[in-house]
């Protein structure tokens, strides 16, 4: 695509749902947690590299991953791997990358991308990203993509769009008005949600002109301007760490969603049927894997040996022969230091687990 | 106790029941099995030194353990290691060790005890081997430890003893004849033997004068005697490896019940309620530890967080953090190359899920 293109990468989680396979040194982007040879890290690396070159890849992360970053992407350029001192939130993560962007090209595009998410399928996934960038190009836009929804969800934001707007008015019926943003509903919600299909789910992939959203910063979320306003001397200079370092945590602890999309009247979407999973949890991978024909999911086929067993993840570190008899509804992780043996359907309490260890104990394992 | 009673340990066993904890590599009796710090190696030692100094405990292996052996028992004299070329069954062990015996010490009284086994009640155990020691001081008579059933086993083989005999005649009342020895029953057979309280449960723990058991060999099981006699002017010298080596693998291939305990009209047993258990399975193992509140035994206690988690057991290689939710009556057995989740009841199960995987896998994991 054109070459102002410019794909952020945000790597800064640490993927709490996913332990004990995800840890807090190194978490669920940089894991083969698919067990298809690359981490979700190098497969969102593949994906921007289809609208971005090499270096217009950005990636922001905890300063704790840099190394992790440098050593799953090799292509990367070391400029380009942007650190957070401080963890607070999409908010100000995605501000400073737009200024820095800025300062570096004030017509750029940025298509902002989590880490640790699964496409499945990757064609429908770079026309919508493209409707977008073309969308965007020619409006002063907010885009979102939408998923569409598959089930009635309760762990996802949901998108409220409406059937006309500039999208339809400029002829591009692909890119569709916000009306609002919801939180994660309840069931009877979703459900509505899904029937209603008027909702999509609100995936945090983003794309806009930079001056566009650092236009938003300024109407919306002023602390964030401010801040990061401050910056522009030293930004893709020698100087940019040291603002960073000593700024970046006065910023305010706040997602993008919060501080911007919600407010601005801009915000439009591309509903898009892309075979997208946030692997926000265990479940999640189960939903989207390829099952056995008693709807196991193994992560590593080799050397396990089921009896009985329905409709369970097991996933381990290495080739250990695995023999289970009689589980239904189980997620089986076995890795070096820790043993999980845990209903489905109960996965939400696995974080209670860790947080009932003593506190030793619970530095160890997360 | 006196000088001339001689121990001797079987310790050929591979503990198949008890994968993937007892390998073929290091079965059972090598193990820590029970958590205490001690291999059932050891605690055999320990109870067989009870009776005989330690030059007179003996230990009939299989080639392939003489270094484990001598590993867990530091006190033992090289010499009395033997093994065995060939895994033949107890018949052609005990009359290799009868024989190398009765060259030593005409007079000798033998106990012979399996080396993987558990005695809860150690006074009484001393207790009853000292009074089938005394009985065969005085009587040609060949012992066996009778062992008071607590439940309609059908795992074990039962011994059908008789209220009168020389051993009530000689004022003896805790030394009973032998009637018959009966095989594996089914549960209604199993339970009538129960309920009748004329039968207990045969432990392997043999009690007799040397000279004794030769005669036995003799009159019931000549095909043992005549080759193990061949080997007289060997035993003893360091000719008896060579003897041994090239002789042993022609002995039949035959239980000492079927070659002289079912046979012979001397036999004798002394019934004792000393928390035996032959630890032949993990339900077994199950069945003789403390449990906790949910009945569950955990061979190591450290670090290990359950839920809902009942009647099941639980032993690892390591510390390794283990969390459980769910599970009743599971064995669960987590090893460096093996992880089994297997329902309690179905334990007979395991040794054909060994059999199932290909030839090079399952030698891998045997």
């Amino acid at each position: 695509m054109a070459s102002n293109i410019y794909t952020i990468i945000m790597a800064g989680g640490i993927g709490s749902r996913f332990w004990p396979q995800s840890r807090v040194a190194k978490p669920k982007q940089f894991i083969d947690i698919l067990g298809t040879g690359s981490s979700l890290m190098q497969m969102t690396w593949e994906r921007a590299a289809r609208f971005s070159t090499d270096d217009q890849i950005m990636v922001l992360t905890n300063n704790q991953y840099k190394d992790l970053v440098a050593a799953h992407l090799p292509a990367i350029q070391p400029q380009n791997i942007l650190t957070e001192p401080a963890r607070n939130n999409t908010g100000p993560c995605i501000a400073y990358a737009a200024f820095r962007l800025y300062q570096q090209d004030p017509e750029a595009v940025m298509i902002i991308l989590p880490s640790d998410h699964l496409i499945l399928k990757e064609e429908g996934y770079t026309e919508k990203i493209r409707t977008a960038v073309d969308f965007v190009r020619n409006h002063d836009a907010l885009v979102t993509l939408g998923i569409q929804p598959t089930r009635p969800d309760t762990g996802y934001g949901y998108i409220q769009f409406g059937a006309d707007g500039p999208g339809r008015s400029s002829g591009n019926e692909k890119v569709l008005p916000v009306i609002s943003f919801k939180e994660k509903p309840d069931l009877a919600t979703a459900q509505a949600y899904l029937t209603s299909k008027a909702y999509l789910w609100n995936a945090g992939i983003f794309i806009w002109k930079t001056k566009d959203v650092i236009k938003g910063f300024k109407n919306y979320a002023p602390a964030l301007y401010d801040l990061f306003l401050e910056g522009m001397p030293y930004y893709n200079t020698p100087e940019e760490t040291a603002f960073i370092e000593t700024n970046y945590g006065r910023s305010p602890h706040i997602s993008i969603d919060y501080a911007l999309m919600e407010k601005a009247d801009n915000v439009f979407t591309v509903p898009a049927d892309i075979g997208w999973s946030d692997l926000g949890t265990w479940a999640s991978l189960w939903d989207v894997k390829e099952k056995d024909d008693k709807q196991n999911v193994l992560i590593q086929k080799e050397n396990i040996h089921l009896s009985n067993t329905e409709n369970c993840i097991i996933s381990r570190d290495g080739q250990k022969l695995t023999v289970v008899d009689g589980l239904k509804d189980y997620i089986i992780v076995d890795q070096e230091d820790v043993l999980l043996i845990y209903p489905k359907g109960k996965e939400q309490e696995i974080k209670q687990v860790i947080k009932n260890l003593e506190q030793d104990d619970a530095n160890r394992y997360l």
